[in-house]
């Protein structure tokens, strides 16, 4: 296994990645994120495991039912307001003619888009600043105007940029890698979870222990083998210090918003795309070991009042080795496994954020990178 | 959180664990455990997330249809063969009265008895040696005689007897823990999996990474805080050995059997337990969020050819907090941590085998406890 150029979900050739950023003032810190498909759409199917979803068109993805791709997969804050997002990205699809053909006239569609959302209202201190129509739309034409394989920003933007995970700041990741077949798997997350991405007793991160960053264009591995250590443990001092700064944090985000700042509802998503050739039930059975990617990096997860949300999408370029049942394996451990990473760097690329909505700090605010 | 006296699922009161142990020659390698209710029986959920599974009576476990408390749970090698173990135990319960009331008899009963199984065909060196009625009457009724509350025996016994798990020798293990609630959760697993529990790059179990075993009795914690290292990591000589031992028995195996011994077929089952009052669907929730559990001990999980399969028990001797609509998230977060656990134990109490179906080295061998 490699990982490719730009370590992202646009590894996976022909998907585009949009996202429409709204913070910087006036109680916003929130926005959306678009996955766009080639000309054509993508399987897709969908897992949610968490026990406070949000989502809307996940049951048109029940590989029982009628529709067979489509063309975006949207990501949002706002709670279930910002479901809202997805018409915008919807009516984008239908002025370009995309979407299930449902008339005589090539304008005749009804695109099915797919959306899931994180809870991060308030957060910017504005309980009524979330993402609509307008912002997906937004989402949308940024991933449309990106060329095929750009790199994808992380960190606090798009539907990451309220996120909050654990109480530090979290937000948008991506990882990629390609398998010894020739398949990518790619996935890009929002990380916002009631559960911590560190070890609350080490400051680690959780992830980093189970699925370390593999070497760029085959340098050497991250850390010396086969012993790992010190490499994913920050020191003790390094730790004792932000913890103390975690709980001065949480002191200044009840005095922003006049009490503990604890949210009911987080929500981790992600989509985790490849371009094998997949079925839709074999999109559905990788979207659910996705989770246990999820489940590594994050500690708890699927709690009541997580949405915890995955979808899967294929492109169809490569077939599988038809010969081989067990096939579809590797791309589900891969995907599991950019899962993980991706909340990693989700984490990393966050960064602190101070408003009237609270004080966020970032894991490197607090242990580096 | 303390860790009980047993640190086993007969933690929670009222139930009882037995095992019935095929082995020692002949071609044995295999065997049956039961998790036996208290009289009354328990609530009881399924989730099944393996691509690969064996199970009976599974379908009446969801909280949409009929049956609203069980009186056992079979776990057992044999594969699909074997779980005509739980006829042995169904056979029993009738024999006590135990079950669905369907006539006006107090012996006209049907009991529902779930069972779920592992692949451990020929581990033994015989196809065809695997467990039978009589071999899940053996289990019910050493469940039976047991003390409320006895220990439960971990490693190569009952329905751990043949397992293996990334090529070394697995087994039955168990842990619990109390909540500050005073709600105890316990799990008991039965470790067989294609994936590893051992990461590859530096011989640590994963699941000591995620959740190490607290301390017994308010001892210290088992590691120094808040620096872990080096207590989860095996000397790179020791890692080194390992490997050359593992590829060795890899070739004694392919000796015995003539020809490669990765079974096509693995699975990892679970029976996770609580005194919690718990209704259906919420049993279902937590028979789900326990796979995360496995997730975190074993890498790659859930795979086309595993049939991990958790179910979830609930004797409802204490009520949640009904004020608290998230009072559930300790309990969901406790049962993925008591399997992570359970798992580690499992592959630590294993012991190497050494037969004609191939030489399964055990853990402890090589890397010490």
């Amino acid at each position: 296994m490699t990982t490719p150029t730009r370590n992202a979900l646009t590894d996976v050739a022909g998907l585009r990645v949009g996202h429409a950023t709204r913070a910087g003032g006036g109680g916003w810190l929130t926005g959306t994120t678009v996955v766009l498909a080639p000309e054509g759409g993508m399987t897709a199917a969908v897992d949610v495991r968490g026990g406070g979803p949000g989502t809307k068109e996940t049951d048109a993805l029940d590989p029982r039912n009628v529709v067979r791709r489509i063309d975006a997969v949207t990501l949002t804050g706002g709670s279930a307001y910002g479901l809202d997002a997805a018409s915008g990205v919807m009516a984008w699809l239908e002025e370009q003619g995309r979407g299930v053909r449902v008339g005589a006239g090539p304008r005749e569609v009804v695109p099915v888009v797919p959306a899931a959302c994180v809870f991060d209202l308030g957060r910017g201190g504005e309980f009524r600043a979330r993402p609509d129509a307008a912002t997906g739309r937004a989402a949308v034409e940024a991933a449309a105007a990106a060329a095929p394989g750009s790199p994808v920003a992380e960190g606090s933007v798009g539907a990451g940029t309220g996120a909050v995970i654990g109480g530090l700041k979290g937000g948008v990741g991506t990882a990629s890698t390609v398998l010894d077949s020739g398949v990518t798997v790619a996935a890009l997350v929002v990380a916002n979870a009631v559960g911590s991405a560190v070890d609350p007793a080490t400051g680690a991160l959780y992830g980093r222990l189970f699925a370390p960053e593999p070497a760029r264009d085959g340098g050497p591995h991250p850390y010396p083998h086969p012993h790992p250590h010190p490499y994913p443990y920050p020191s003790p001092e390094t730790h004792a210090a932000a913890r103390e700064r975690i709980a001065r944090a949480r002191q200044e985000t009840a005095e922003a918003v006049g009490g503990p700042a604890s949210p009911p509802m987080n929500t981790t998503l992600a989509v985790v795309a490849t371009d094998a050739v997949l079925g839709r039930s074999q999109a559905q059975k990788l979207a659910g070991t996705s989770h246990d990617g999820i489940a590594r990096a994050v500690r708890p997860v699927h709690l009541l009042n997580d949405g915890d949300t995955v979808f899967a999408v294929a492109t169809g370029a490569r077939p599988l080795d038809e010969k081989n049942p067990l096939a579809l394996n590797d791309v589900l451990t891969a995907g599991a496994d950019v899962v993980t990473r991706a909340i990693v760097r989700a984490v990393l690329a966050a960064e602190t954020v101070r408003g009237p909505g609270g004080t966020f700090l970032s894991y490197r605010d607090l242990y580096g990178s």
